[in-house]
Parts: structure tokens; sequence; C-alpha cells
């Protein structure tokens, strides 16, 4: 049937991922008997979002990446959603589904949002390859986000935590890659930037302002930090799920009978 | 208000995984600083999901473990899903919550009934310490479970795969097991049967029946299997999404106009 | 490629539900122009589900079924995590599919089992045609329920309400029944048994129990009792959504941090 | 604990939705009692999200627009996908939540953005009273939304449809509508632009096209227009998953082995 201007979708697709054949499996070029045998689990993360392994380097500092993303106890409502799904008697994998939807641009935004921010700033800059050029660029940048936002009283992506002061994953990050001399333009505009706030409003980077500037300098475009971040969240979400499931307890609610109030005015 | 025959859920939870205090955040008695800087992520699952870290063996296995679920190519149901659902033009967080719907009983329950049916002749097996009548009690297990499925026509789970004789990820963890030494006593029930079923059928373990009884001998209970297949599993549906989302093309459709056969009658 | 052991599944698709053609749309049999001219909603939802319209007298029964479906506030799971999902900035249609992730078998699988249960019942009685007769099996029936449930201290599906003693729909959908003359076998054997039970017990059918004894006699087998259900209940759940994204506060939360008790022990 | 620079949200929930008291629910201030045993169901969805019942007409061109929304086969990715989670296995629940993710903005985002622009053009307008007056600012309105789409060579939103040339369903509402004289100033707009868009294009209104005019002028704001579209598919999209659960078949898949190109070079 011929469809009104539309472009016809074949069956086909093309794939860079993997390729499978009868008893072989292939992905990003490798076989994937060497990766079980010889790939440490966050370098194969590394190898299907990218497309190539990471450098000794590189893979460490993705690890720490991963392990900072994992649990913030039951705060955040992507894991009160799976507790509350999982609280109806539906199964583990619906549970972890209803979290991933709760990553609204309110809860999980922020990470994409900073990446964006770091690397239209980064990216407009022109490198000189002198250091000290370079730097005094990344401080001018700093200095117009700080105007942007802080000047005009808007809040900037990726920097306060509702519970912390100093978001302890953040800081911890902050002093790894500066110990690990992995200190790239996007990190060093979010060291900057941190001191500018911090300053003015006692506010400093959280975990997700941070591992946008640390995943910016690793290579990644803002489009892949929401999934980066959902790899790292999973497991935690699935322990809160297990956990719930071995409790006896009835539904959770947010709100009991008597805690609404049925205002027909609204 | 009183309620009715049901006990009233207060608002608190009780919780053994994170306790999150201002500037600190302890995850399974550990700090996270220490956690992000010294921890590799597959270690970091284990310890969310187990409650303690892994011994260093235990670690090395269940990396092997995670990293043989990575991905399947555009194969399976909740690749296909995630792909059709972000080809809508939906965020990566819902084409992520779209696949794990695809996880139904079809598609990701053969490794919890495999671990069910492992356990359950394991745990019913009075263990001697005696290795040469241990083995032969397995080896009885081994037949019994032959018997009640093969010789009643019925599908042993954990065996077969659509596109493979061999399933190279199960070839190759178990060929890893072995040279590791780690082959406990769900390892060798799966490797006993895997002969006999192989002799009459002339199929082999996949690899939910070889992670199966390596989840087994690490101390995994069955429900837990398909949240471990999901964290190995997610990091490649994230890959295909973003593939799908760097094409230009409309909806995906697993038929067409012309394929839809409007039958009345059924 | 030749796949193992396993069925393949082409393109095709054959269904019964409509057929499409260029400039025409017929459904069920029905071109749809005379669908939307013509029919009333509920009838059309009928229509989908059963594959023929209903009668005047069933048509206004299953509106009655809707209708009764349609909000309970907020205290239901599935309308809290629609909220909570809405309050993280997730789009609508998230946060109605987080609502029907919640419809676990705690929730929302009453029913289904009840439906079964009256079916069961019914379907292995002998009908004689002579109603003083077919009234005695269908006591019988009740009295076994009865016998099987309540005297083993087990909880029959669709009996008793969280928040009411008379569940003002179940009460008020019983009375419209008789009230109009659709008193069939299944509504019988409910109302027999809501006798036994509530002179025992102190409890009374719930909007399950009712529908489901309703449903059965309109000829609704127990797998599409779930459907029903949904169908009747997404227009409040939307509603809820909609006054949430209309709400200027930040995040939902079933419990604070100060409500959580980290219990290491655990 | 004191939360930083944010908000804390109480336990307490206000809804002018439902009042829930023992054995009394009262819905947008009706008594459920009442509202099960007169309304029919597609007034009580209009109730719900309006807060309001609506007049006879009112009621009358909802129900159309309703039913106009039920189904088009199996084409629609959300329906496809509904059919590819079933046939995995995943509950029901499950299933509609997978179509639901896939209305996303290439998909069901149109009747929303539709409305917007309707809405947009209307709002602005200054209505005298006269009808020749007000007709001819509608025309010029319709005028300057042909110069900024089409003359520019954009799509109109609710234009066009991939297999219909007349949407069957946008034709017969407008009969409806004109037969019925419920045209306001959002239809007029509608059926002014379509003229123009035909003779130049020949693409005439689609479903979502004529929808947005009509629920704008029956006084639905945007942010509902895809809740609506949702309440009336849903029915069709059960009825589908239920076909699909009857059928014996494996999995679905929109591609198999052989139509993947695996492409390392992307």
């Amino acid at each position: 049937m011929q469809e009104n201007n539309f472009r016809v979708n074949p069956h086909s697709l093309k794939t860079a991922i993997s390729r499978v054949e009868t008893d072989k499996i292939v992905t990003r070029g490798y076989n994937q008997r060497d990766l079980i045998d010889k790939i440490r689990y966050s370098d194969m993360v590394f190898l299907l979002l990218r497309g190539r392994l990471p450098s000794l380097q590189e893979g460490k500092i993705f690890n720490h990446v991963l392990v900072s993303f994992c649990d913030h106890g039951a705060t955040p409502p992507s894991t009160q959603t799976a507790r509350l799904v999982a609280s109806s008697g539906s199964p583990l994998n619906s549970a972890v589904a209803g979290a991933l939807l709760s990553f609204g641009h309110k809860h999980a935004g922020a990470i994409e949002k900073t990446m964006e921010l770091f690397q239209s700033k980064i990216g407009s800059t022109y490198s000189t390859g002198d250091s000290s050029i370079d730097n005094k660029q990344i401080a001018s940048s700093a200095i117009e986000i700080y105007s942007d936002y802080i000047l005009k009283g808007k809040k900037i992506p990726g920097f306060g935590h509702r519970y912390h002061n100093i978001d302890p994953r953040a800081d911890e990050l902050m002093n790894i890659v500066i110990k690990q001399g992995f200190v790239g333009p996007h990190i060093k505009l979010a060291l900057a930037l941190e001191d500018l706030v911090y300053e003015k409003k006692k506010i400093r980077l959280n975990v997700d302002g941070a591992n946008a500037a640390i995943l910016s300098d690793l290579g990644f475009t803002p489009d892949l930090g929401l999934g980066v971040f959902i790899i790292g969240r999973i497991p935690g979400i699935i322990a809160h799920i297990h956990e719930e499931n071995m409790d006896e307890e009835e539904f959770r609610r947010f709100c009991d009978l008597d805690d609404i109030i049925y205002d027909a005015g609204r």
C-alpha cells in the first residue's frame, strides 16, 4: 500500500552493536567469549555505549562514576515509586519500570542539562594548547555562567542538594579525579564555577554536577547522561524492591485518608 | 480513621540498604566515599543485592555473569520494544521502561525457574562432605530432572536457544568456572544434566541455565535472578535506544498494513 | 536462518478487531463512520471487547459498571503512583503507565479472582431451567464457598473494604440490577454468599465482588475483568495527574528522611 | 531534618476530585450512588476531567469524540508495542503500560500541538459578537497559519494521514458538528484552514486535527488533549492485548535475524 507523505520503514534494521550468528555473538567488534572472559563489567558498559573500550585511566574513572550513582536510600521519588509499585504485588520488572518512569525532568534531568551547559561553554572555547591561556578562558566561562544564573536569581543545574551541604559523592569524585590527574576542561570549569557559587550562595556541586563534568571530559555527549545515571542507579533500585518484597506490609501510601483534604473550590 | 481488617501502614520505612545523614551516605555499612574510591562497580552491585562484599573469587565470577548478559543484538522482544518505544519519540527512560515490561515469563522467566529447579534439588540433598557420595547424589538428581522433563516431553528451563546450537555465552561461562575451580553443587548438577540432555536431544545449556547454576553457587536466591539479568542487560538496551534515537526513520512496526489479515471469523 | 525448536513468527498478523483500508475503517464489522455517529461510548467499549454490540439492557448495565469504577479519591496505590510519577516532571502518559504498573495482584487482582470463583461454581452447575431447583443449587454453591473460605479462615475475594462497611458502589449496583430485573446466576450466587458472610463476619460485597458477578452475568470471561476495571479507572487517574500537574509542589514522598529507620540488622 | 533550599512537601494532599468517607464517596460534588445510577459513562469522563457535568449537547459531542479515537487496527506503534509486550508473557496491565509509553511526541503529540495552535489564534482574537466580523478574523487566522507553515514548507499538526486521503473519522466528526449546529470558533478555524491546505497540498484534517478543534470548542485546554485520546484509545488496545493472549504464537518481532544488518561503521 502506498502511504501518504510518509517514508515507509521496512522491517530491516541496521545496527552497529552486535552481530548474531549461529553459535557466535560479536559485540562492538569483539567476540563475546573474549569479553566474558577478560573484561570488567564497567568497561563492558563503556564499550556498549561508546563503541570502543576505554583506556586504562578512562576505565578507572568511569568505574568511580557508576559506583557514585548507586543509591541514595529510600529518599528519591524513583526509589519510592519502585517500592510503591512492588507493594501492590506487581513483579520486579514492573517495579523497576515504575522507578524509571519517575526519572522525569525534575528528578533526573539535571545531569543532561549540566552536560549541555558545560559542553556548550567548552565547545565554543578556542583551545590554544597553552594551558595558562586555556585556563583563563575557562575562568571566563565560569564567570559567564555565574552571571547568567546566580546574578539573575536562576538555579544552576548540578549544584545544591536537598539533604547535603557538601554532597559527599561529588566531593569524593573531585578528590579522585584531581589525585589521578584526570582534570580536563569540563572538570576545570566545574571547579571554577563551584568557587564562585560557593562564595556567594554557599552551595556546592552535587553528584549530577560532578559527574556531568567527568562524563564530559570522558567524551560522553549529553544524550547519554541519563543512560549512565540509570545504569548506575538500577542495582540500588532492585535492592530496594527486593527488600520491599521481603516485607509483609500492605500497600505503601504517601498519604492516608486522614491526610487528604477535599477542597472542591480548587 | 479506623480501617477495616487492614493493618495500617504508617509512613515509616525500615531499610538496611542506606543511611542518609547530612553530608554522609552509608550503604550496607560502608561510607559511600570509600566505596566510590575503592570498589569495582560489579562488586558494588553484589554488595547492594547481597548485603556484603564478595570474596575475591566471588567478585571475579559475578563480573563474568554480568558481562555475559550484556546484549544479544536486536533479536530479543525487550530490545525490540525499547526501539519501538524510542521510535515513537518517547524519552530514553520510557523506552528502557518499555523494555522491562517485555521481560514477561516467556522471555525472561527462564533464569528464575532454572534457579528454583536446581536449588530445590540441591537443597533437598544431604551433603555428606564426601565428594564421591555427594557427586553420586547430584548425578541422581540430574537423572530425576531428566526423567521428569525429557522423558515426559517437557521443556527443561535453561536449555536450548532459538539461534544457537552451542550458546557461546553458556559454553564460555562453564569453561571459566571450571578453569577457576569454582564448581559448586549447582554447577555440577547443570553439567551432569547437560550430558544427559545433549545425548538424547542435542540441546545444551543456554545463558540462563549456565548463569542460574553459577548464581545459585554464589548463594543468590531465585527471586534475585531476574534482577541480576536486568542489571546485566540494561546497558545493552540503552545502547540500542541511543542508536535508534540517532536514526532519522519514522516508527518501527513489526507488521505493515499489507501484512495484516482481517479475519472477522476469529 | 533456521531457528532451533522454535516456530518462526512471520510479520503477518491476523486480527478480527479492525480492517483498515484507504479512507475506510471497519471495526468489528461496522463502519467507524456509523459507530462515531450512532453509538454510546460505553457500547463501543463492549463492542471492542466482546466482538458484538450489547443488547439495550446489557448496554445499560455495562454503563453502570464502568461508572462505578471511576475513582476512589487519592487512596489507591495506583492513584498514588500516578501522582508520584507526575510530581517528578514526567509526561502524562508515563504517569498513567506508572499507575497501571501498580495494578498488581494485591491491588487489582480481586475482580479476576472473584470472576473465576463465581464462574467455576456456576459453570459446574447443571441448569435445569426450573428456577426453584436452580436457585437451590446456587444456594448450595454459596455454602460451599463459605465453607471453603470463611470456615477455614481464608479471605473471600470480592468482599470487605479498607474504608467502607457498606461499599456504596457495590450496594448501589446490586440495587440497580435487582430493580432492572438483571439478576443472573452469578449475581444470585454473590447475593446468597453475601448473606452468609455478613451474618458471620459483618463483611459485605465490595465494588470488585459486585462487578465480578455482574460482568459474569454479562458473559465476560475472567481474563477481561482487569481490562474493564482499567478502562473504568483510567479517566479518574488522568484527572488526578492533571490536578497534580497544576500544583507547584516538589516531589511527593510516602516517607521523608526522618521517617526512615536504618536497620542494618535486617 | 532541615532541607536545603527545598520546600518540604508534607504528606497532606489537597484534592477537588473525590471525598471518601466511611460508606460514602463524593466525586466532583456528586454522590457516587447517584452517578452510578444516572450518568452515561462518557458524561462521567467529562465530569472527572472538567469538574462539572456537560450540557446535553456537550455530552453528545464529547461522546462522538471518545468513540472516534477507539481503534486504528494494529497499525499504530502503541498497539504494536502492546501486542509485543503481551507476546512476551507479561500481564495485561503491563502491556497497556507499554502501549502508553509509545505515545511519544511523534505518535500522540499532534492533538496537543494542534490544540495549542488553534487556541493561541482564537485566544488572541477579539470577539465582537458580530459573526460576520468574527468570521473574517478567523479567516485571517487561517491564512496566517497557512503562511507560517505551508508556505514555509512546514507540516501543520492535525493534517494528513499515513493511510488515508480523507480520514473518515475527521470527515464524519465534521459532518456531525455541522449537522448538530456545534460550530464554535476553533472548528471554524479548522475548516477554513482545511480549505486552504487542501487546495494547495491535497491534504485534509485528520482525527487529531478534527478532535483538537472540537475539544477546544468544548473548552478543553491543550494539556488534557492527550488524556482524552488515551481514554478513547485504551479499550481498543485492551481488545488487541486480549486477542494477542488468545493466540498461541511465540514472540512478535518487527525484524527477524535475517532482517538485521550489522554495520560496524555506523
